[in-house]
């Protein structure tokens, strides 16, 4: 058995699999519990700064990653970048090596190019977090899911039947949560029009399938992915209209669903596209206790990362 | 006696008449001596997380909160939703709940829509309190000026005559005023364009002129509006120059005023337009202490919401 | 002896001569110490306010500022002024006058114009640090090289030769650089081509040659300029080419350069352009060394200026 201490996370793939999986996510518990306290702030981090640095829009997962490190008593800073100061402005490289020189602890990366991240623990010793680079993964976005999964299903996803529906190949979303449900004993059933499957299912360990009405019924677990409107122009997606006929998730299909389903969306929603807005704040929904453990995860993922906490096995 | 405890401030008329606003300008004497303390900074909110959603720009407004949030040691973050954002974005709804997922205990909302922050607070159990909604109320900016109002007054506004200047229809700061210097025993006339005044004077306890050399003489406080110019090109407004010669605050009207007159204003001024230079740096007036004390109200305002203090009264 | 507190820091000749530089130096080190701890944060200036005023973009000396104040334990709040917000807003003297009303202790100030942070003392009492105003001066940056510097040259820069290399006419980094070296008792040379050199010498301490390769092998230390490219267009700068060839610090030119050198830049960099990749990343570069070193000067600037410390001499 091999042992190692994770000094970053760029993937799922650097959990550990299913042994250090779960025991983040029994740490993420101990930061769930913490988050429930009168006072949900504990001094673990203080005197570290965690960096921002956003090269893509994203106010959800940016707050999300503060209040974690606010709770933990780190100091944050926020490094948006527009496009415009991308353009006169300097090299990621340059950018990375400033920030961690000025004795940064923690960098919580996203950016619109796969791979960035990890090209960022070339150049700094400080810790990296991928909080979504490009098509390729958002490993603290999985943790969450499979968190809030697993409390819905009596501690275990082994068996568990989950279809992730929508735009999977575009998807980092989708291809950091395959990962991370497999490796967890889930099926894992890709649904959604063929132009937007994987070419191969290589490093996809999943179904596919094309047909939502006949997965539905079977499926423990419907992941709706967003829509990314932007991408309709590009020929290989239907109509909106089309793909919330035969993709979207309403009411009507809602119906159909396991009386045990769980209803998840990684957000921000389009509601009356891919998920009607009944379905969305219906029973089956867990979309707010995503957001809410999202929070626990990334207490937890700080925590070890910046923490200088002790060794962690990674099997 | 009805008894409840205020949990969101979205109207003036959430702070239960006089005695309520009495009681809120007391505390507010309070917080304003921590703020003249060598370490202006308690622990009365530690770990707590104040979230600043403002869909309308205003450093001004944000950083007296944020800087109350501050001294009252709780955690704060800034989501600020630029109109590009809001086109691609999601709904007010989602953004609330989301927030409010994450565990923040209280929604400092600008808006441009009349009534926003009372959506807000149908989605949350966090506290809501109204930055300035529309054309509706900013009911923090009355608190501050009454407060600063009622120090300049020995403690007391009844039968004080005041003024409000400028684009009353328009403007969430008179609608808010009038209420709150009504509500404290002030007699308040409204001044300005015919174009620009309330076509009914339901709702607003005060009376109006069209002549400003009129009613100066006898006023004891002038307070002066924020002219709007984009809204000149609109056809109910004057020309900027027939506006200042007819409405503006100039030396030689200043020299008219009684000795003991309060000018005020809520900031950011047109010099030049509605208050001249010298008048707005001159000894009347009062702008930067109203600038001053609106830390001290925010932080009696964020106590009481977000504290989870004792149980208030509300007549 | 003239002796005097040192309540705002414009210029480098605010800071008193030879011997109140020497004094922040050793201060400095103090801080730097600090940073180096295992938890790097002192309760300096608790319940202080520092507030970043930009009116030009720049992340990097934001940050640096920020998190020198996060490690006093200051709060911290930014204020940044987009051109769309300047047309519409209100005037540089409002926006000092509410930010001091709200109580804030420091101001951090970069402006486009020469001269604004000046006139920022003029309007408040809180203590206002130059953060690079216009082409005039940049004094924390002086003061964070020379700190690197001293530290490579065994505590003293006594006839030490720097040449400063580039656009110096519009460099405020050039303007304070040239001050605190010959203050400190190095020997400057400016290089360039003519049409980017003062017309005339006085106020600055310095001797001007135009050949680089005259220069480079007496050079102790060689101080490389950001090319502002939007400066191309303007007719006094040579093509980007040529610069480069003439002016640019390439491997062939750093293979020439003394085994001891320094060479240094206030970054960003243009890499290719004023510096080749090869040099910035070399072991003559203390690049990274002058961005950690920011942090603790800015610490020394803070805790003196924002937190009422003992009297300071100034020479």
């Amino acid at each position: 058995m091999s042992e190692s201490r994770l000094r970053h996370l760029l993937s799922v793939d650097d959990l550990g699999g299913r042994g250090g999986i779960e025991r983040m996510l029994d740490r993420t518990e101990e930061f769930l519990a913490v988050t429930h306290r009168e006072i949900p702030k504990i001094p673990a981090l203080v005197g570290k700064v965690v960096v921002s640095l956003f090269y893509e829009d994203s106010t959800r997962t940016r707050l999300s990653f503060e209040t974690a490190a606010k709770r933990l008593s780190a100091d944050t800073m926020t490094f948006s970048v527009s496009t415009s100061s991308v353009k006169k402005g300097e090299s990621l490289l340059d950018t990375v090596q400033t920030i961690e020189a000025m004795g940064i602890d923690a960098i919580v990366v996203r950016h619109q190019a796969a791979g960035a991240p990890r090209r960022v623990t070339e150049w700094t010793d400080a810790a990296v977090i991928n909080a979504g680079d490009g098509r390729h993964e958002h490993p603290t976005q999985a943790l969450l899911d499979a968190f809030t999964l697993r409390r819905h299903r009596q501690g275990s996803l082994d068996g568990t039947r989950v279809a992730i529906i929508g735009d999977i190949v575009h998807s980092r979303v989708a291809r950091s949560n395959v990962k991370m449900f497999a490796a967890l004993g889930a099926r894992v059933t890709l649904v959604g029009p063929p132009t937007l499957m994987p070419e191969s299912l290589v490093g996809w360990p999943a179904e596919v399938h094309h047909d939502l009405d006949e997965v539905l019924a079977e499926s423990d677990v419907v992941y709706l992915l967003r829509i990314q409107q932007e991408r309709i122009a590009g020929g290989r997606f239907p109509s909106l209209r089309e793909y919330t006929a035969r993709w979207g998730l309403n009411a009507a299909r809602a119906a159909r669903l396991k009386p045990d389903v769980v209803v998840m969306h990684p957000g921000p929603m389009n509601r009356g596209v891919e998920i009607a807005s009944e379905v969305a704040d219906g029973p089956y929904s867990v979309i707010l206790e995503q957001v809410a453990n999202g929070v626990a995860v990334r207490m937890a993922v700080l925590y070890l990362l910046a923490g200088g906490a002790e060794h962690e096995e990674a099997a």
